[in-house]
Parts: C-alpha cells; structure tokens; sequence
C-alpha cells in the first residue's frame, strides 16, 4: 500500500484479512479453540477492524501499525456474536450453522468467554492500559445494550427514545471504540477530537442499525438479499413498529402491538396497511436523511487528518450504498 | 492491622470483606447487574482473594496494596461460577438458586460476560499491563480446564494423567495466579522466586481437588457436610474412580465403568467394595501425604518474605485441617 494515497476500503480490508489470516488458532483442547477459527474465517465486512485502521489514519498514524487493535475489536465483535446467537438461538449466522448449533451450547459459552479473553489479551500485547479500559468500558455497554434488547423483547414495547439507547450501546459503543482505539495510539489527536470521533462512531453506529430496520420493513427484497418484512414476521420490536404505537392511541396501540406479536403469518399486510396510513416510511426517512446529514456535517468539524475524512467518508457511503 | 504482626487468615479475610461491600454493583438494566451483587454476597471462603494478599505479603508488600487485585480475582472467579453453574445445570451454588434458575440462563451468560470485563477493568485501573496479561493467561486455561472437564464427563473417561492436567487448569491456574498478582506487585520478587511461587499455588489447587474427591468418596459426613458418595451416584469421574479404571484390566474396566455410570441408586456399595478390593483409599491416602510434604517441602524453599510463609502455612492448613 503506498503511504502516500488514502488507502480505499478495499485496501484496508484487504491489510486486515492479511494480518487475520496470519493468525493461528490452535490449542487444546480443539473443541474450544476450532469455534473460534470457524467464527473468524466466516468473513463479513470486518467493519469493526477496518474502522479501528480508520482511527489510526485519522490520528496521522500509518493503518499498520494498529493491526493488533483491529484484531482485537474483530475477536472482541465474534465473541459477542457467539453468545448473542446462542441467546437468541439463531440457527444461522452469515448462512452458515451457530456455534451453539454446530458444536453445543456449553463449547459457545466457553468458546465466546475465551475469544473475550484473547481480545484482551491482544490488546496486552503491545498497546496501553488505556486502550483496554476503552474496550472494557465499551464492552460494558455492548453487554447491557444486548441485555435491554432481550428485555424489551420479552417485556412491553420501549419507547423510541429507549430503543436509540440500546442500539447505541449494542451497536454505536463498539463503532466508537474501534476508531478511539485506533485514533489513540499515535498520541497525535487531543482528548476533545479524539471525543468528537468517538461520537461520530457511536452515531454512525445508531445510523445504520436503523437503517437495517427501515430496509427489512421497507427495502427492495433484492438490494438486501433477504426477506423483506422477516422482522415483521418475528414481532421483532424495531424502530418502525415503535414508531407507529407511538402515533397511535392507547387502545390502537394496543391492538396494533397485539397483531404485531402475534402467530399470524398474513399479518405483513395488515401492519403494512397500518405503518401506510400512519405515514411511518416518509418520517422514517426523513429522520434518516436528517441523521445522515448530520453525520456528513460532523465529520467535515472533525479535528482530524484530511486523509482520516476521506476514508471515514468511503465507509459511510458504503455503509448506506450512497455517496457522502 | 498491625503492621508488626503477621495477620491471620481471619484478618485477611476480613480485610478483603471489608472492601468487597464498600464496592457498588449498580448499573442498567438492573437485571444484569444484581446478579453480580448475588453472587458476591454469597459468601464462601474467599481464597483467591486471600491468596492475593498472601501474595503481597511474600513480596514485602501490606495486603492492603493489593486490595483491588484481589477483588478482581474474586470477581473473576464468580464468573466462572455464573458460566459454570449455567454449563452444568446446576440448581444451587452455597445453598441459594444459582444465577440462571433465579434469572434466566441469557442473563447468567451476560452478567457473567460482565463479570470477566470488570474482573479486567478493576485490573486496568491501577495495575499494570502486566497483571492483565497473567490474568488472561489464567482465564485461558481456566476455560480449557472447564473444556475438558465437560468432554471428560460426556465420553471415554480420562487417564489419572490427564485428570490431574485438567484440574491444574481448572483450579490450580487461579490460585497460582491470585499468588502471583499479589506477589508481583511490589517488584521486590526475582522472576524466578515469583514462578516458585505460582507453582506452589498450582499444586495447592491440585492437591485440595483431590482432597474433595478424597472426601466427597470416604470422608465422614459430618466433616465435610454434605452426603458422602455424592460424586459416586451422580457417575462423576471422580480420582478414585479413575484409580480404580487402571487399576483393573481392560474388560473388568469396562464393566466397572458401567456400573459407575449407571442410574442405579444401590450402586454406592458396589463401587465401595471394588475400592476396597483395589485398596484405592490406602493409595489414595498416600499419595495425597506425598502430595502435601512436597508442597510443605517446597514452601520451605521459597525465596519470599518469612511472614509469607507463616500466611502460607496457614491456609494449607485451613484448606487441609491439618497442621503445617
């Protein structure tokens, strides 16, 4: 990679699946140590590892010497994914069979305890205490973002305000972390940029969760290669749904979640008809754009290096399938 | 304490107490977080943590410096408990619900994942990364110990060899590694008078596994509160049983393994009189003597502070009823 271009996605996708791939996973007994290889060569965008070498960009420093680091946010993001499939008893992850599935749910227990612990351990081996007082923090408010998740799942529906709160910490804290971790290394960025980054994440983070709602509820079957309105199906409590018991009144209210949550396989239609005379799809968009753009104007006030904004531009803009 | 004195394991205990409830365990959801206040006001005999502040002493250190060491390596050792009650389907943990019966087994997986995170984090502020890095490499074998444990108990029983591998991982990690934080702390300690030291803490952990096992199978049932032949009727590959597996020969094997898997609830006689016949309690007797003269010879050796030793000396003999 030549130092003296801003590296592309591509190129630090690439810089990050080299170094990966370097790795050996090894150890006994085998059945603890071949989940985690099976986890971490199931590919995926390696968004977490590519923006953790965003961060070292936008601190001046070169996205090679934070490959450990993004290393360790890739572990750290399996480990969650392990426990949180096994959780939610998905059968499923990236079209290939769970841990919990494959092995049993004791080895996904162990197996995600020790990814956690290599995480860690990774980061011990050669970057500061404080780096990992970031992720231990950061892996606090991914534990308890999931934890309000499964409770709002199995309780009554949150309301708007506390559903941007879990997906922030489920998905925005880690977003942030890996560009803190990435921009603090170089020791270049003050504490008030460095700040202002990790908001940055933390919202970027916030965008596409609600992104995914609005494509699952209301995107093209073909742009996402999934079923559309699944999440629908599943009484999944997504923004969508949140949003239109919030338009109803109490009694619809009522109703509505009851159809929501219930058995009936028809009822896509009927909650469609319902987000349809609510207007749900228009102020859903409109909140998106609204974000967007106010991430597009965070990131131009960012203190950062100009080669930082370029590529934190690209991952929006792949991201979203849009330009920034 | 007095600082002229050495102080008793009581002292220590209460020392350690003491800071554990000045600690908060507050946070949201509530639901992941009174679980870990739970599980540390159950009690127990906190000997990780008291390992932890011996570890000071032997360094010159007051126990007091090591306080939030010790604290991690508690905390660090009720995650275990949370993850473990949970893989093994354990009801009670001291005699109250374990966390997975009381909650719900996602949110003993969560609180438990807490748990290992502010194990690290207590670590992260104030140690160094150094500790963090034994802690890891601890938690590692913690878990590959708990690993075989499991494939142990659900296929071909293990040799007495890898039985005594597996519980060194399991138990004997910790208490090397509480020994060493405490120990390392002060920087007085040469490498080589520090890895002594951890090999001393493994082979205590070792030796009262087996002293349990010894127990739970010919102890008397006052002494050890709970039904004597315990581990026999639940088929647990327990030392004496894998004794007697090498002690007989491949076929009388066979049929001795199957008797001590089945449900039979007559069963304990049985695998008494094989025991008998084999003079495994005899063995089993002396191998454990052997076992505490090399730790007693051992400890004598030691290159640390005279009143780490007399700690020392104490907690073999709490932990064994004897006198060192």
């Amino acid at each position: 990679m030549s130092s003296h271009l801003t590296p592309s996605i591509a190129e630090l996708h690439q810089l990050f699946v080299d170094f990966l791939y370097q790795q050996t996973w090894h150890g006994n007994p085998q059945s603890l140590y071949e989940p985690q290889m099976y986890m971490m060569q199931l590919g995926g965008k390696r968004i977490r590892p590519i923006l953790c070498l965003a961060g070292a960009i936008c601190a001046g420093l070169a996205p090679e010497a934070v490959l450990k680091e993004a290393l360790a946010l890739e572990v750290f993001h399996n480990f969650t994914l392990v426990h949180d499939d096994l959780m939610d008893a998905a059968p499923l992850r990236r079209g290939a069979e769970t841990v919990h599935i494959k092995w049993n749910p004791s080895t996904a227990i162990l197996s995600g305890d020790t990814m956690l612990v290599r995480a860690i351990e990774i980061l011990a081996d050669g970057s500061t205490v404080e780096a990992i007082r970031v992720l231990c923090r950061m892996a606090k408010e991914v534990c308890e973002g999931q934890q309000f998740d499964m409770e709002f799942e199995a309780g009554a529906p949150p309301s708007t305000k506390e559903y941007l709160q879990m997906i922030e910490l489920k998905t925005g804290a880690l977003l942030g972390a890996a560009l803190q971790i990435g921009a603090m290394k170089s020791g270049n960025l003050n504490p008030s940029s460095i700040n202002e980054l990790v908001d940055f994440g933390r919202a970027v983070g916030v965008a596409f969760q609600l992104q995914d709602d609005y494509l699952d509820t209301f995107g093209a079957a073909d742009a996402v290669g999934k079923l559309i309105g699944g999440d629908i199906l599943a009484g999944k409590k997504t923004y969508p749904f949140l949003m239109a018991l919030e338009a109803l009144g109490q009694e619809e209210g009522e109703n509505f979640n009851n159809v929501y949550g219930s058995n009936n396989a028809d009822k896509i239609a009927t909650v469609m008809a319902v987000f349809d005379g609510l207007g749900i799809k228009s102020s859903f968009e409109e909140m998106l754009e609204k974000r967007l753009a106010d991430l597009t104007l965070a990131l131009s006030h960012l203190e950062i290096q100009p080669e930082g904004k370029t590529v934190l531009r690209e991952i929006m803009a792949s991201l979203s399938g849009r330009k920034f």
